[in-house]
């Protein structure tokens, strides 16, 4: 199988072989970040622009890691300096960057959809890290890497994905990627935190938090963002944490070897308790290390692609 | 021809050699970005600073893919970060960075002469990347590049520049380059924003955008900056709009074949229409590109010129 | 002697053939930012973080210079934009960090003893590039680096410190390490900036700035901060530097080549005057260059060390 696509803007486009494809990628790539020169030549003379528009330190330093490990060169815009601040259009600032002869742009925008329109303006690629509420693809990909990588095989695992499913783009990238490769989802949230329409994605859904962890293969614990509640947000931390957070006492009801991820930044004591955050089921930080190798994988396949089109049309 | 400055402050000060040193030194690069290994070693283990104490995402990308493209490594310095926040003078800045063992630093600076300032004051090579209101000499190089490209040969040509005149770096640098090159340069804007001595740079004045548009082989339309007016921007701007705006219908008027050139970045329905930033009179985009060609020039020139000196003093 | 440290915290918990050896090794990497491609593959395909707390242009690009002539990969995050606002731990960060396979964190930080806790936490290298008052080691490497290059011989030198002891991390990172290496430290600032307990670093107090200078070899000038002293700043520096400042007149009672050094940025007129900072007896831009070669050394020896532990517990 041949990867064709110029972008990557969400798992829900792709077909179960694309992902896999990703994934086996990821795995090749996985081994050049133990090397002791960590490098490989496959974009030696690409220009990766990293354009944020929302801050993320932990997205923009692993595509930054990943993009130099692979040779390319690497332009961070954020938009605390950007363009945008003169009132720029999107596509203008996208026609601009592929005017550089820039061969990737890595955009995290607060808008849904502004990656996949970015793209369908642009012949350069364009991989979405993190679009709005809508898709986080890149994250939900390592995550399902690191799945696999610890049980092997996706089809027929359980997994939970537990906290603020509504307004979360990693749940859904990780519903679409996880439902493709044969893996059964179930969502654990208040239910005020449930989208409405989320069944039809073909998740099963609940509000208890034992029913989402007493079968489950892992659980991918979300970060829960009460900053916004003002001086409400220390109470309501800790009602959260006592009807979901991810307890040691709770994990002793599920599965022994039951995973537990999260993409990160963890609250400590909020959505997870320091002990289960540090724990033997914990498999947090090699997410962190997948997420190296995943974007490499990422960054070298829409290359491709675009190189193969491109002499296509010469 | 061989070219023996250091620094790279302004148009005013070079000669028309000089100037077509440049350009044609930027053709030979332009090649460099379309290749699949955008790189050539011409600076490698060379450091550039890029030191702007205005933000400037465009000009600091464009000469970030430059510097990097000829292989130096490039040291990104913002005010925001700066040490320049505690007082230490411009001069005392450009020294720490000379013992650095920099190489080059490029400098966007909010004050009139800053660059020249602090070449003086070095013996590494500083690049005007916009003082003030003074000049902005790449940009201008960039845009004479694509006249020269694009129609030829630039005597001759006529050349007109619409907008606030008196507050723009790049109109001057503009003027100053083309009428060197023997272009017929017209400015056209509110009288308000057209400086007194503005003739005696050797432009014809108008505050008719007909007039300004009849003979012109391209125009440049400068960015219009209504920002400060607060509430009055809105009226402000239609009003501009409508006495200067570069509609379809107005270059219907003009040349056929008029280029239509623009700093960057555009306010669309503002100083330009959309229908025609985006058509095909349009060079808008092409002098993003070409900004990336005569960067790597004006950067590897003035790092020969040193080397230059530097041998002769040994 | 081999370097056995995977960090470097500070220079009290170094050995005096510690000290050498770090600055034995910059002697040999000195040579590499005068050649004409200012590269050595000593740290190819390595990944250095700067994870900087508190703004510092300065010492940030010294050792982003640094670690690119030694060819590393570097990646900045700077708090402004980081995870830390989201209220991750240190710890945390660190962990993250080294998740990416990173090899060398270099760490500014507003508390006392943070690198230090880093390092103990991780398996990379952590610099310390400055912890709250505690410490400021390649600071000081790198003054007595510039009195070692400039008088030979530091053991026997008398060199004084003036300015805000109390509150200066370079000043307690210089104490450890000049007398270390057998100098004699004498500290001289108003009463008030002097810690209590100064004396059992072994160091001799004044607040006479003529007895400070009298039999001194080198003079290091603290650089003294009254920008929190709001409208009182302008009448406390006109008194500091009556009382401190470091003048023409006050040095021509001091040795004839007395080297006056400064960390950076200098307050003309306030703690030094102009006269004497770009004065014969200044070596205040030396010291710029030498960081470079110190913190390539730094960067060098930590990640040997660790390597050298990978092989023992292959």
């Amino acid at each position: 199988m041949i990867w064709s696509k110029k972008d990557l803007l969400g798992l829900e486009e792709l077909t179960k072989e694309e992902v896999e494809l990703i994934l086996s990628t990821a795995s090749s790539f996985k081994e050049v970040s133990s090397r002791e020169i960590k490098k490989v030549p496959a974009l030696r003379g690409r220009t990766v622009v990293n354009l944020f528009y929302e801050p993320s330190t932990r997205t923009r330093v692993s595509f930054e890691v990943a993009a130099k490990r692979l040779s390319a060169d690497v332009i961070n815009i954020a938009t605390e300096t950007s363009s945008v601040k003169k009132g720029e259009t999107l596509i203008d600032t996208g026609k601009n960057i592929e005017a550089l002869k820039a061969d990737i742009i890595v955009m995290r925008h607060n808008s849904s959809g502004a990656a996949a329109m970015l793209a369908r303006h642009l012949n350069i690629s364009v991989v979405n890290a993190g679009d709005g509420w809508h898709e986080h693809p890149t994250q939900a990909l390592l995550d399902i890497f690191t799945l696999k990588e610890k049980l092997g095989e996706v089809a027929g695992l359980n997994v939970s994905i537990v906290g603020d499913i509504a307004h979360s783009r990693v749940a859904r990238s990780n519903i679409w990627g996880l439902t493709k490769l044969g893996a059964r989802v179930t969502v654990c949230a208040p239910k005020l935190l449930i989208p409405v329409d989320i069944e039809a994605m073909g998740v099963k859904v609940t509000d208890n938090i034992d029913e989402a962890l007493v079968r489950a293969d892992a659980v991918n614990v979300l970060r829960m963002q009460f900053e916004r509640d003002g001086e409400m947000a220390f109470p309501k931390q800790l009602e959260y944490f006592k009807a979901f957070g991810i307890t040691a006492e709770r994990l002793s009801k599920a599965k022994k070897d039951i995973l537990v991820m999260h993409p990160g930044p963890i609250n400590r004591g909020i959505e997870i308790s320091s002990e289960v955050a540090d724990g033997l089921n914990s498999v947090i930080l090699e997410q962190v290390t997948n997420g190296i190798a995943v974007r490499m994988a990422v960054l070298f396949l829409v290359d491709q692609a675009r190189d193969g089109k491109r002499e296509n049309t010469d």
